[in-house]
């Protein structure tokens, strides 16, 4: 049995480590590293700096898979994602049988939190179906919705009413159904765009949040849409990556 | 002008606490707390744990207000959270102005994260609108929708879908349309048992998350349902007061 730490490490200000996180840190002996290619060098550098920061003493390793490509072109978003995950899974499959040993303690760090649109504990589920025995544990951190709401200092929810939580690829379809307030992630075209005519729609964007280039931006969807697609934009050129998040809302109409 | 901030400190679980949380507690010279009565003994009792462990060496002082009664006999649910909200808003403008002078720091500690469903904002802004000029910061905590996926190693999603967060009173009412995945706060009636015979619904139930009296419930509602209406029926007897959440799932439908 080996023991496998999912920790979440919060959305991007390293305050944002949990005493829980820390801990959990340093009970680690190898952290795993799915790489995305270079481009996301700052995101490694900035969790470095968490290990720097917070593993105070203890022995570690640090050991990289190269992140599989998704398959972008085809056209079931769920298969994609599936095959996607399974290649994710022969990687990361690879890297522990490889690197961790029977009683050690391996970890992967989360942006976020690890419940929250991330793959880390499908593809932990995977490799275990298939007969390395893992005993994961989970550090919950701090959500990028979280850390959304807070940098703009708003509640998430309107009083007693429902949030959704949903990707920019279904708000694009449509409005999600019986709700006014609707948190998107994973939007990599603009998907608020669709909705910058209706004259009562609010929106609470936020990009790195936390971090040295934290963009906010918060109003009328009709007043400001256009420039945070110019501005996400202009920002994803500059340091080839983003991460973002935003908050679509409009006055409740329930009871 | 007088600093406020509201800072989340996680579900429970003292190790929960931020770093950033631990900063905002030992920059603080006033903690504001509205007492809600001697059931909640072991919640503040919880809240003072998290003091004492970590404002190292800081002077505070704390200083408590009756929290008034929320009218559960009106017909109009946000009309009386309204009320309610502006009942408390009086009690705290009064506290404040009466603890902490221009120039000082006051705080309050909220449980999970101050942006789902807690009302410190919406009195802090009640507040605000009265002339007494307020500078409110939030630090964000480990939300209990955190803390419940973390303990039964579930992510919130499944691929690509969304979820709603709502609330029981809201639950008994329908299921909420084209979602699968149902996350329930403020349930005071197991709103849930309405779904018990639908057999594809299974519940990830959680009470004291990350406290010693813990309450972790899961499985198909059909089978589990019962039990949990018992544990927590026993657990509020026993204790005065619950804190609990839980998350409907059925297999996704959409694409």
């Amino acid at each position: 049995m080996r023991k496998i730490i999912v920790i979440g490490i919060g959305a991007g200000d390293p305050e944002q480590v949990t005493m829980q996180a820390v801990a959990a840190i340093n009970r680690t002996d190898v952290f795993f590293v799915l790489d995305k290619g270079e481009v996301k060098q700052e995101l490694g550098d900035a969790r470095q700096e968490i290990l720097d920061r917070y593993a105070q003493g203890s022995v570690y390793r640090t050991v990289f898979g190269r992140d599989p490509e998704r398959d972008r072109s085809s056209a079931g978003y769920v298969e994609a994602v599936d095959d996607w995950r399974r290649r994710r899974a022969d990687v990361c499959a690879r890297l522990i049988g490889e690197n961790l040993d029977e009683g050690q303690t391996g970890a992967f760090l989360v942006w976020g939190d690890p419940g929250l649109y991330d793959s880390t504990l499908a593809i932990l589920d995977d490799i275990s179906g298939r007969g390395l025995a893992l005993d994961v544990e989970v550090v919950p951190g701090i959500s990028c919705v979280s850390a959304l709401t807070a940098r703009h200092g708003i509640a998430l929810n309107q009083v007693g009413a429902p949030v959704q939580i949903t990707t920019g690829r279904r708000l694009a379809e449509e409005w999600p159904p019986a709700t006014d307030d609707v948190v998107v992630m994973l939007d990599a075209r603009n998907a608020f765009a669709e909705y910058a005519e209706h004259p009562d729609v609010e929106i609470y964007y936020g990009a790195y949040l936390g971090m040295p280039d934290e963009i906010l931006i918060a109003g009328p969807l009709s007043e400001v849409a256009e420039r945070i697609v110019t501005e996400r934009a202009e920002a994803r050129n500059r340091k080839g990556w983003i991460m973002d998040t935003y908050l679509l809302r409009r006055p409740a109409t329930g009871t």
